[in-house]
């Protein structure tokens, strides 16, 4: 067995105080599909969050679920979405976007953030009907290679956007390690402004389960529960999903746990670069993405989980190291003092 | 407030067991995506109750995720499934099925439940090209109006399909309570050996959420979990759907949970009777249907939640009620009594 | 082989005046994708027509085609369609309108005509987002069943789908039938008036393909030829098209073709009236439905080519015969005679 | 007005030839939807030039029309397929392949051309449950650049796509300039024999209309029709696409159309040559890719249609000059006489 796995930010279960309120609450009668006590507190909680009394909140049980609905509420049949290369909706959802009928645009991106240079060239080549007709912009905050946005990349993108009369949609399976990031200087109330959906990942950030989707744009609403429904994505004790959000938005639970995540990332990090490797993206966030000979990463394996992401020669190989909510100090040592004997 | 809501069974959180064992289980790193312990664990129990070790268990969080996922998996895109008229999929989850392309045949049904005459009558009508070609059919027990099949029924269905050449996928939403009912003389085992898949509802049956996808026939099985990737059914932490169907299927927890929703839907529907008022469909499960003159509805509405089914006539109606595995003898006590007074 | 075919009204090619606009323009260079001068002018008549020079014209090569364009391009992705049940759409497209993601209400109809009771009631039990949202309407005139619509009859049902928010669309594949029909008070521009999405058949009215799509609605014209494009039904010769109804709607040839039809048709239903016979549906265009004993309908088939529709009790069953653009008197004559000697 | 225009090679009608065939088989009754002694002409005609009698031939109205129809039948819902980033279904579709639920992996090409390596690529990045699943190489021959694949080449895409399981389609829009081009050692018998399904354009060369699709891989045969039909592709009166192919079938009327563009094709290619311009792709069919001067693009534009296709530098640009089976020599000449005066 191993001693400790960096596969990713779900190998735990959700965090004591959510896991207590499900106790605590267990035994009151609630409404079902969403329409409890319990999501109408999450959802307050949630649009004090964002500053913005006009949105509407509605939660699902996971991300590709939360990225297929929007974007399939947001597009008409014709329409497509641009999103950065290795964005989550052009590589790990089997197909997700185009089972709904549109087309996604994978763009290279920088650091596996979306450039507004492509996003403009993508309009630009599509002009008439022959074409797909490019209506929003996907992007990924953390990205999937563990970087986040800053404000100015952000206002950038938000401003393209409304000039290319395109929606965006902001996935934030990681958003909670975005915003705390000593790399970002982002608030949820910023993404909630620029941003016409997003959604706020709580699996990856201490939840049980839970997205929640946040709409701030009103002509996105219309009719979004019945989007939920028809794709599966409504559950009947709503009050699960309600309970994980309520209890992550009390108190500052949602921010602290994601800052925890990001300084075992950070302290992994500086023991890694101590040790004299490089990184094939700046470590910003709880995702750590080092370049390990290919022995090493094997000896590695005897003791650690992780991915493996990419080849970088013949000789070594990018790898993905995942820190969590529940990511104890003495792992991300034990691991860095391993990688000094070992290395 | 109500004094109590017999709207539906899943006002309640979960059986305090499948708490328990997120609880003990919350802090041991899993793998993702269903690939945890717990699954595996679940799958094996699920298996031993099915009898058939050739069968494939997938874990999904809701009902019409699971339907729609089954269904997407099963038919080409030209062929379509039947159903009874007041069928799940045909009436409940906003056009999930047609969403994934293909049509519900909804067929008159005689107390929800659908006849083999009314299946050969669809795959009759079908002959060419020009109409969609029928290659499954839909079935639930216990079905939406409260019934279930003899296995004499289920036998008779089961052998026009394989007769016809369809695929027949049966929706336990409430199988819990359907095989413990009084009047069901069938067994998981024999539910498994007829059907081609089949899921076993969990959300209403006592846990948190999850329902389980068995799939007997082979030919089904193959990258199943793709669809269910594809169309957002696959939790990060598949761990709590794992953990509640370990629990369910452990000492019959399963089975002793819907008996007593049963037990308890017998005894209101017996007082109920006594009161002399009858019934839109033979009480058989966990979900009775009496008939209420209209003013009285109003009466109980004061104090107790449920739904109002349809019209029966000028001055009354048929309403719905719903005992869980949760619900106490002093609320079908005190509704009966209830009813006395104000009848 | 048969001495005539009364199977349907596209047996033969195209009326010769359609055929010689084709070959007349050959050689011109054109514009492709609809945007020569053929189908410019086949606008304009056809605009002129329908007395709404706002109104959009399209055009494309077959009826499901247009039936599956207009509704995916009407529809959002949770809506649904009313159409009677023996509706084209219903029955007879292979689940095309399912295919694009949508549910069709088959509804109880009268003699193939739809009633707005119908309508009401299946707005009435859809309320809420668990079950699909009903937004248009299907009809066709002439009817599956040969019957056509009167304008009190339409006024009325354009009168409920504005009450309740629903899209009109009329399937026009016989409506030159329709409009010339004895039994009809209506002209193109009522309908054009009437509905939001109409279509008008060419195919069998004389042409030698092509349906022309017009789109009253304004907010429905919108991007309209991407959804053309996207479902494959934007001929890269549109030319070919927009001859047939720049021909069609030169000098009433369109409504000359059909009256040609009806009157074949009423010809041979007092034919077969006077010798005794009766209808399942009143002769009122090019379809008549007779009932004809089995054995009788043996015989017929011997020297006539002619679809049975369905049975009528043990014995006999109701037939379909189609006159068209192209019957000449001496094969309805001939029938009528052959059925005097045969019966 | 334009003085000849090379937009495309579907600006003038149809050969004369297959005009002729229409007229005079105008009056004679026919089967519809494909089953008339026309299409079963064109069938015979077409699996003779084949040399697979076991193959089976289909025909319908566009070529988009034929992508969509022929990816649909052969994917599963997971399944994706791989094109040239310039292949048509990528590219000018309208995301008619995503519109039917599966993701086009666009991947670089060379001269348009797909290369085994890239197909290894995208199938060694799809492992798992989380991505699509490539089961499809698509290819267009000639193509989009107007080159053409050797008999190596496709044998050598063939065997990869064997060895990793994909099925290959060909997109034989202008495959007629293809087998016939100076720059091709490849027949008809050898595509059929080396892809599971291709389809033999005929708008782009004579025909009025018309796509024949020959499906050589048994397995994907079955219930064809019924996508047909369910995709809007059946005709009514397939009579019309029948005549087509059984004129351009005959006699060798395809070929020696084709030869003739390709022909016309490399007279404008040498002229433009002499005058010292070059070319984005070797020319080898009936589309060439010179690189022009801004300026002189301008002039020529006065005079003659045709597409500037894009940028090549600040000052010049590539424009495409398509020629046909209509396309006189003078028009080329006067053409080449032009640039020189102007250049």
């Amino acid at each position: 067995m191993y001693v400790y796995s960096f596969l990713n930010d779900y190998s735990e279960g959700a965090h004591p105080d959510l896991l207590k309120i499900l106790a605590t609450t267990n035994e009151q009668q609630e409404m079902g599909y969403g329409e409890d006590t319990l999501c109408q507190k999450a959802r307050e909680l949630i649009l004090a969050e964002t500053g913005n009394p006009a949105a509407e909140v509605h939660f699902v049980s996971g991300g590709t679920q939360a990225n297929l609905i929007v974007l399939a509420s947001m597009l008409k049949p014709y329409e497509s979405v641009i999103a950065a290369d290795s964005g989550h909706i052009n590589v790990h959802e089997t197909g997700a976007i185009e089972s709904t009928g549109h087309k996604v645009h994978g763009v290279p991106a920088l650091e596996g953030k979306i450039r507004v240079e492509s996003i403009r060239a993508v309009v630009e080549e599509h002009g008439d009907e022959h074409m797909v007709h490019p209506a929003a912009v996907y992007i990924s905050d953390s990205t999937e290679l563990g970087t986040v946005y800053t404000l100015d990349e952000l206002e950038e993108i938000a401003a393209v956007c409304r000039e290319l009369g395109l929606y965006l949609h902001l996935d934030g399976a990681r958003l909670g390690c975005a915003l705390t990031s000593t790399h970002s200087d982002v608030t949820m109330a910023d993404i909630a402004r620029l941003t016409d959906v997003l959604y706020i990942g709580g699996t990856k950030n201490g939840a049980l389960l839970g997205e929640a989707i946040v709409i701030s744009n009103r002509e996105l609403q219309s009719h979004f529960r019945y989007h939920i429904k028809q794709r599966g994505g409504m559950l009947a004790k709503g009050r699960v999903l309600g309970s994980q959000f309520a209890g992550l938005f009390t108190d500052g639970l949602f921010y602290r746990l994601a800052e925890h995540a990001n300084t075992m990332a950070a302290r992994m990090a500086r023991g890694i670069e101590d040790l004299g490797f490089s990184f094939a993206t700046p470590p910003q966030t709880n995702q750590v993405f080092p370049v390990f000979p290919n022995e090493l990463i094997r000896q590695l394996n005897t003791k650690y989980a992780f991915h493996t992401w990419e080849k970088a020669g013949p000789d070594q190989a990018v790898v993905r190291l995942v820190t969590s909510w529940a990511t104890p100090e003495k792992a991300v040592d034990g691991f860095v003092e391993d990688l000094g004997k070992m290395g």
